[in-house]
């Protein structure tokens, strides 16, 4: 059969090549079906450890690996790059930015993206942390931002330069916390001349009573305690009000300067529900039924992040790896059914449990009834992360920069790449001293 | 003394922090003087290698390391990263986006950057590789061809799109082309399924007579046969006349439809000259005397690829790392004769020899009267190119990008990062085959 010849065998089309989107292309590799896996990179992306390529850890290349080459021995899929615009559900085609594609099945899996809940006007001040280009972006402005301080002869611009704000105490907020604390006590400080990285000051604000809410209340209590002693300063039960290029204000009218704020306090779904017309929930995450597929298309399904799925007790469903994982298997299962005639059985979340890094030698961890912390935790948190990426050669390669990291206390990756931005209140800057 | 009182010492700004500005900074560390060394980046960028940047073999911060970092136990420099501007030779000042930086000595060595012979209008569709911004640029260009090609269903376009042309036989097009040969031939092969990567066309296009004309006739017929039994099409003495987004024009008058055109063909000096309103030599260098400072300023030095200096014999100097390095031992030892009272000796250029690698197991050294090629050549180009790296982690991580790369044929940087370009033509699109 040449490669352009029309294919007898139902097209599954599948839109993102994250954690959920790679799992149903993988599923369905036995099945009679032909697969085109869309996505607007060429490459899946380890988000659990994106906060690392944003501190000078790791490089963009550690935590990405191409579609293509994960999925080159699996024949019935085809891998296009390409910006998805829109369902066209009476057509049966997906709209792209490489023409229409049609399908006879359509699986949505297309993540989150951050919500500022209501504000997007703060999202140019304090970006958030989902893929690649992020994790560049804010590692340019931390770095810029101890650049700067080094800079400037004005007291009040270097403490505002050397202020970081984290906005958010779940897990991603607490891991970046944590890495901004040891980047500036140790990989940069011995490094400047004229300022001491080392009295950076670093904010938690959490808007809720605790760090790390899924976790029960002395795993929370132990991360702060941990955070602390690394000098962060954790705020709990302080929504952010206001969020400016150089401050952040919080609810009581305490205003804090500072030049950089990182968002990790919400999300929002990719916009599927607008491609479908379907209905969703506060978060923008399409309502699906029992089996995953969208009301009055059962060829149509939203799995991941971008869904809002409940588990047998009625909780939702986090948006985590294995929970995109999970409903991905589910898919493929309920795709194979139909094709043998039978229908798919409701999906059922199993969740295994939750876990945070904090620091060197620190980490929370929760699976059942077991909760490590400490330098026990913390090895289990690297060896289930080395664990779970794909390829042995990003393996290899996180394993041995965390070791550099651990021995060496410096960071690999700290270049400031992309186009300079310049807030508006850093860009005129007193001369250097005079020399006599 | 505190950070900022008046320093009594006399202060040295450089400018650049390549090889040679490097290389003063590392000069002056025992000599009674402060400085400052200014660049845009927070890098130094190991140029040599940044061609396996662009062909997704190493990351970049494998061929960067912090410029403070590799300075940090030197205590009479301060880095300032800041755009330089201009400079103000009547206040003594170099004027950057940061202020005004008064000098007692300034060294100029801020490198070249790519040109067009006049043909400006070029530079978008043929793209160069100076600094680690251009690498990861053509990185995107060379692997989203492949993504495009594979999407296409017309069959002109497919041709265009996999067919490279490098415009320019020195060793960054020699090297270029290999890789670009070898990532074709070998890491893409396996992960297409409807274009055949190893049908890329990939050219090499030189005005002159020959390939690598700094090293003699029989090693540059080596390096064309090595090239063109790797599948490049080399095409000596043929001047390219006009480049357009989907094109190459050749003189005569011969047209090759091409999506990815690179530019290894000429270098211009950074603007430098204009600065300090010197005179130039046609490739915009500033012409200076015999100890590499600026007529009528003694106080002013420029080095390294922004300065036109003539070895003994008469030759120029050419643009490579040892030459900058050289300059730049030259400069410190001048700064500290005029320092202690006497007169810089003339700087005297040694040419320690040319090398370039090709491909696999195969390179072309020429060192004196040694002259390697095949294995022994790659073997030698690679020892030395990992010695001449800074820092350790750097050193260990090429090694090993390496090795993966030479058991495994895989590529571990193919990332597409950074906004997508859509040229014109590319951008309509037919939709792909309809599902039957």
């Amino acid at each position: 059969m040449s490669e352009d010849a029309p294919s007898l065998r139902p097209r599954v089309v599948i839109v993102g090549a994250g954690f959920g989107g790679l799992q149903v292309a993988r599923g369905l590799a036995d099945a009679p079906v032909d697969i085109i896996l869309v996505d607007k990179h060429n490459y899946h992306c380890f988000q659990p450890l994106l906060y690392q390529v944003a501190t000078a850890v790791l490089s963009p290349a550690d935590v990405a690996w191409p579609v293509r080459h994960i999925l080159s021995r699996q024949d019935n899929v085809t891998m296009l790059m390409a910006q998805v615009t829109g369902v066209d559900r009476a057509a049966q085609a997906l709209i792209t930015s490489e023409g229409p594609i049609p399908y006879d099945f359509l699986v949505l899996a297309t993540g989150a993206t951050h919500s500022y809940f209501g504000h997007e006007e703060w999202a140019p001040f304090a970006p958030g942390l989902k893929d690649i280009q992020d994790a560049t972006h804010l590692r340019r402005r931390i770095l810029v931002a101890f650049e700067r301080a080094e800079a400037s002869d004005d007291e009040a611009a270097r403490r505002r330069l050397l202020t970081f704000v984290i906005i958010g105490g779940g897990p991603t907020g607490v891991e970046m916390a944590g890495s901004i604390a040891e980047i500036a006590r140790h990989a940069l400080a011995p490094d400047f001349k004229r300022v001491d990285p080392r009295t950076a000051r670093i904010l938690l604000i959490e808007a809720g009573p605790r760090l790390l809410p899924v976790l029960t209340e002395p795993l929370s209590a132990y991360a702060r305690r941990r955070l602390e002693a690394m000098g962060v300063e954790v705020l709990t039960g302080r929504p952010v009000v206001d969020i400016g290029a150089d401050h952040v204000e919080l609810a009581g009218g305490e205003i804090i300067p500072a030049s950089t704020k990182i968002w990790a306090a919400g999300v929002r779904a990719s916009p599927a529900a607008q491609w479908l017309g379907v209905e969703t929930d506060r978060a923008g995450r399409c309502l699906v039924g029992p089996d995953l597929s969208v009301p009055d298309a059962p060829e149509i399904f939203v799995i991941g992040d971008t869904a809002a799925v409940s588990d047998p007790a009625g909780k939702p469903v986090p948006g985590i790896a294995p929970a995109a994982k999970q409903m991905g298997d589910h898919v493929a299962k309920a795709i194979e059914a139909r094709l043998a005639g039978s229908t798919a059985p409701a999906f059922r979340y199993r969740h295994d449990g939750d876990l945070a890094t904090i620091g060197r030698n620190s980490a929370v961890v929760k699976l059942g009834r077991l909760e490590l912390t400490g330098f026990l935790g913390w090895m289990f948190w690297g060896f289930i992360h080395v664990y779970f990426l794909i390829g042995t050669r990003n393996r290899i390669a996180v394993a041995l920069a965390w070791l550099w990291n651990y021995v060496t206390h410096q960071r690999a990756a700290r270049l400031i790449t992309g186009e300079p931005e310049v807030s508006e209140a850093e860009s005129k800057k007193p001369p250097l001293r005079q020399a006599s």
